[in-house]
């Protein structure tokens, strides 16, 4: 199967069409001699103010589309067009230089991008290609050009692209794109991150592999897998085009479930909520059903920028997201900043072993002010809705007493400054440590609830970095001392009449949902795109039979045990 | 108290004697012109052989007093008194510059030590101080005087230095030294190591504060508190001369244990054993009435050198340790490098968590002739006392089940070569990651004993870095959930007819002692000096008691509530 690529599957679906391939605008623009340096000038000014046009249009429907956050990258385009050091810079050339415009505006934007790109700051260097989009864009205009071919599109397409611009994510024709291919980028990108908004199939870092193909071979793409098949034989159009009937039929009967209520087939309720990092991710929670945000990881707030967010800012967003859950439970988690996550502005002491370090909770109460602002903000926001705030990484009772004590203070303050705060807040913590897990009963009595942190549990239970591929062999959610601490917190949990949920990635895995619930998990936060299949799943199971089950599985020796065990009892139920 | 200098203390102690301070010999030789260069190398010539006399002597004196390891820094000062670069390079400095051989060999060896200064290697650039040691040998010779003042003392003093070289040390006058003062200095460095092993009282690292210190004045040395007080007052000199006097019984009555059995109030036998980095801590061992050595770390057999050591090599090292055990049982642990202690020599990546990486078992698994080589060197031992080999960081039942495999083809393997090995050997495991004290009932099955490493145990459970002082208020032995894993691993051993012993610093603990008792601890593994005060205490205790207030203990909800109780217990006992 020499016509097989590989690459990194960013979004699920899967497409059979025609390739289009995007070439990126590397042409240098013509330097000529101009006599007449005011209209040149008069020139570029029509054209920016053309461009600022189409810019414009664009951010309206990617607000429409997308929503606000996504359509702010065309409002710091339109920004970058007002900026002295670009347009004014390129009008000074024209004249001193007595050049054409196409040539001024290139040779001040190669400047500024090169300036950007040697920046130490990656998000500074990220506007770099802002710059080459937007003079991209002005340039094409003064040439009389189409800025973007993506509009040709008259069929059904699949793009292939060194990488997409957030311009051309934003434009993409979704009456004819079916999906696209890219050579660089992985499943955090930027492009990466668009797909799965537009629910578009893609495949992206198949690495320089894309010259392989060329515009107007058949694709297939099959973004389940990874895979990207060119011109295929019949065999394969039959075999894909079949699992491609087989992937929607299962995406539709998915769907049946987005009304449906998360309840086993004995009858049981649970909640089947979702994670999110920011308020892009709510619409995909609402489209998928989700019962709840059992996870908000607010860190993404602090990220990518200068300096803290203020009080304002963080309860604006906490606002938003309360709001558009409508009385559903959303689950703030306080900052959870050290360990692989640093700030550019917040100095923080090297440390051997990070992820065993100052962070989260222990580095909130080492820095108070920090921890205040948020729960400050948290506490305003509490009156628009389901409110549950839950601090992570604490390992031992002080700490949690402490974070209460700080949050206790702060509602005092704000009941004296005559500002509402919600008598129904709920306060809990994540249990990700293993001595969390173990003294479980001692802090269920200080709590309103529980979640479980596998992703974090597991590494310090397994003593193995999660990120570190020589150990990654002992990432085991399913080994029995896992499932042993998982059943310890649960239990604690419920004999002091609080819930116990669980945010890792464990949460969604098929294999591990049938004995979480017999385990007695209450709450299962996952990504929003797991949910759904989560509710058919739980809808066949019975949460008595898995109960047994579960106990059988915690006396195993092995994970592997485990999971043929599991996957044996889906089998023979199914 | 202005005359109160506080320091480490590096090995316990009180004395009282006056001051006398060793200054370094900064000196540089005068240079001379010399018409017959011939004389001077032949005068170069005898100083180097004087000074080769003198360090045999050092050594043998030293191998007798402290054991071949401790006396192989000589065996290096005579190798480098034979080096070419050194000796050679400085008379063809007094042919070719006409120079006196004094000025001659300090121009040479300034610069070796200048070159080895500058290595990013640490045993290298300690190189430094052993040349700087010998070259100023050399040259005392040269110019008729002593070496060292050392010999001149006369009355009962205590040394004060910037630090104690290696023949600074070996040579202290036993009859007149009571103990030393240095300005640089750790728990770990090479003057405190020593002064444990010569049972010197010593503080360390007092910082430039020891220039308050004058040859003739009257010091108190407290290095049980790490306190040094420079001309006391009366009221001091009668205080400490009584601390002195108990700190004296005491010792005398902790060695009227040396030869007691380790036997509770109740009547019930432990296992009082100690930890040893190599041979040269038996002697301690041995003299404090040890039942037996309950952990053999073998790294320091691996460090410090160019390439690993031969399984010949390893084998006289291991059959010296079993062979003076006299049948007392001696634990080996299996190599456990990787996370803070790395080999110059292997090659290891570099890990962002290198707690969580690739270490111990894990290593050596992934490296298998390394392996090999411990364990053919550690089965031809076991003929020669009783062996138990023990594997480090043991997660998981699979990881067990390859060592194993790898021992057993080892033992095959050389009864084909009709060498004999034990079958007594005794085949167990660290108990020190949470995930393996969760599933220690599956494990149980398939090993001879567990001992629990109490170091690592705590930072993994707290997820706590326990180097890292930013999150050191974590590191709780007594805390709840450290003691139920501790609980957890020792009933599981008990069903499956095993021993549990303990092997961290926890095990010497006084308060901590009562509560592993109460549980049920089986071996007691600790550092040499710790034995005889906890044979002493276990004599007064009744495990049958401490077993009803350990279990209290497990419900406490704080470290802080389990020390406060376990030290009222202890006073209401005594």
């Amino acid at each position: 199967m020499s016509n097989l690529l590989k690459g990194v599957p960013a979004s699920p679906g899967i497409a059979i069409a025609k390739a289009y391939r995007l070439e990126p605008d590397e042409s240098v623009p013509q330097r000529k001699a101009v006599e007449d340096s005011a209209a040149e000038k008069q020139r570029l000014k029509e054209a920016v103010e053309a461009a600022k046009t189409d810019i414009d249009r664009i951010r309206e429907q990617t607000l429409e589309r997308l929503g606000p956050q996504k359509a702010e990258i065309f409002e710091a385009h339109l920004f970058l067009l007002d900026d002295p050091d670009l347009i004014d810079a390129a009008m000074d050339q024209i004249d001193s230089e007595g050049v054409n415009a196409e040539y001024a505006l290139y040779e001040v934007a190669s400047g500024i991008m090169e300036a950007l790109r040697s920046m130490d700051n990656e998000m500074l260097r990220e506007r770099a290609a802002d710059v080459k989009d937007i003079t991209g864009r002005v340039i094409s205009k003064l040439e009389g050009r189409e800025h973007s071919a993506l509009s040709e599109l008259s069929e059904e397409t699949i793009l292939v692209a060194k990488d997409l611009t957030p311009s051309d994510t934003a434009q993409l024709n979704l009456e004819f794109v079916r999906g696209f291919v890219t050579e660089i980028g992985s499943r955090t990108s930027h492009s990466a991150i668009m797909a799965r908004s537009l629910e578009l199939a893609a495949v992206v870092g198949i690495g320089n592999k894309t010259s392989e193909i060329r515009t107007g071979d058949t694709i297939i793409l099959d973004a389940t897998q990874g895979e990207v098949i060119v011109n295929p034989s019949n065999d394969q159009l039959e075999e894909y085009s079949l699992r491609k009937r087989e992937y929607e039929e299962h995406k539709i009967r998915m769907r049946s479930y987005v009304e449906r209520p998360s309840v086993t087939a004995d009858g049981v309720q649970v909640e089947l909520a979702s994670n999110i990092g920011g308020i892009d991710d709510l619409e995909k929670v609402l489209a998928n059903g989700a019962d709840a945000i059992g996870l908000f990881r607010t860190e993404f707030l602090y990220m990518g920028r200068s300096a803290f967010p203020s009080e304002e800012e963080q309860f604006t967003v906490y606002k938003h997201v309360l709001e558009k859950m409508k009385g559903k439970r959303v689950v703030i988690r306080t900052l959870d900043i050290g360990g692989d996550k640093e700030l550019s502005y917040l100095q923080l002491p090297k440390e051997m072993n990070p992820f065993l370090g100052l962070r989260a909770i222990r580095l909130c109460l080492d820095r108070e002010e920090l921890f205040r602002t948020q729960l400050r903000a948290l506490l305003r926001a509490s009156v628009h809705g389901k409110l549950a705030i839950m601090f992570p990484m604490i390992a031992v009772l002080s700490e949690l007493r402490e974070a209460k004590r700080i949050l206790e203070e702060e509602r005092v303050q704000l009941e004296q400054e005559g500002i509402a705060v919600s008598d129904t807040l709920e306060v809990g913590i994540m249990i990700e440590i293993p001595a969390a897990a173990l003294a479980a009963d001692i802090l269920a009595k200080e709590v309103d609830f529980f979640s479980i942190g596998t992703n974090d549990l597991i590494q310090y239970t397994m003593a193995a970095d999660r990120m570190n591929e020589l150990v990654s062999y002992l990432y085991q959610p399913h080994h029995p001392s896992i499932l042993r601490l998982v059943q310890l917190v649960i239990q604690a949990a419920e004999r002091h009449g609080k819930w116990a949920g669980m945010c890792g990635e464990m949460a969604g895995d098929s294999a591990a949902i049938p004995l979480l619930l017999g385990l007695g998990l209450h709450e299962f936060s996952m990504s929003a795109s797991s949910v759904l299949p989560a509710r058919e799943l739980v809808s066949r199971l019975s949460k008595h039979e898995w109960s047994g089950l579960a106990e059988q599985a915690l006396g195993m020796s092995s994970q592997q045990e485990v999971l043929d065990f599991v996957n044996q009892q889906l089998r023979s139920e199914a």
